[in-house]
């Protein structure tokens, strides 16, 4: 029996049940638990609401929240990649676009194509949402990083320069944010050694 | 020294991450870990954008779905109150009041007042946004009692009564969803055992 579209939309929202599972690196503001990535998008989401006013160019702020929303769901197959795994990085890809095909796949066809659309639309990094998407996705962890003192930057023997490398593209959705992210979270830990030099 | 605007919406989202530290009754879909807030928040929001199209009246998206990412905020300090517990529930609004004073007040004026509005908007639910997003806070942990054979409600000796009670409210949002929660969700369970009638 054909499924109905409500059943395949409530399939689709069991499923992603399972972001919730998906441990990231980043420990939350107590230092002792470690988000996951539904955690982590709801925070961005609340976060792009709240300061896009900031953005280096106008965003669609619904789209840019949407994005933030969907984009970590192909970990629950390809799990996820910490931002300074270099050897998890080589098939990355690979493992996120099987990802995709079967997760989003999983919702009517029009929707399934929307979010495929917007996960490589992020992916891509090629327009005014997807870069304040990914300045976001950077800034978060960042900032909860600094809030507990640098735990995971130690832990992990960061250097500043992975960090400068990964948030070249932060400044382009919004060089203000970045600045004072520079400012408030990178450099007071360089300072005192828990961001290795 | 004066707090800039990007020291109070920083110190606004640091707060806000306490959010994932509080617990709801409600099993993931594994059936051995309960959902947080932040999780049953983020899980609504993309609800909310993939079902709008069924909520009664036209809604805006985006504010229902800001609305749903900030509505739980309060609880940092007044505490997650069970659906059915009858004895919270008397305090529950002036706890909650208190709190949405403190945080939302972290903010700059201009968006802390905007924040409250919405949350006190959820509260009164007399709009169409509203209406839908209170229809996503009832359908999803439904959802996820469904999806895990009922055992929350088995926990909780929770009678088929109590729910139509809470649901009362849950077609004024979208009767289509109400009635698909219903059959699918809701009867079976009942027919089960796992709802007391």
């Amino acid at each position: 029996m054909e499924k109905s579209r409500l059943d395949q939309q409530f399939d689709f929202f069991r499923e992603i049940d399972k972001e919730k599972f998906i441990g990231r690196q980043t420990y939350l503001s107590d230092a002792k638990r470690k988000e996951n990535d539904a955690e982590h998008a709801w925070h961005m989401a609340i976060m792009t609401i709240l300061l896009s006013e900031y953005a280096n160019e106008n965003i669609d702020v619904l789209k840019t929240v949407t994005m933030l929303l969907i984009h970590d769901i192909v970990e629950i197959d390809a799990g996820d990649t910490y931002a300074y795994d270099e050897e998890g990085k080589k098939t990355q890809h690979q493992r996120e676009t099987l990802a995709a095909d079967r997760i989003f796949g999983m919702l009517p066809d029009d929707q399934a194509k929307k979010m495929r659309a917007l996960w490589e639309e992020f992916e891509a990094n090629e327009t005014a949402e997807a870069h304040f998407a990914h300045a976001m996705d950077n800034i978060q962890p960042i900032m909860l990083n600094a809030a507990t003192d640098g735990k995971a930057w130690e832990e992990h023997s960061v250097h500043l320069q992975q960090i400068l490398k990964r948030n070249q593209i932060t400044p382009l959705g919004s060089e203000e944010l970045w600045s004072y992210s520079f400012e408030h979270f990178i450099r007071p830990n360089v300072e005192n050694g828990k961001i290795e030099q």
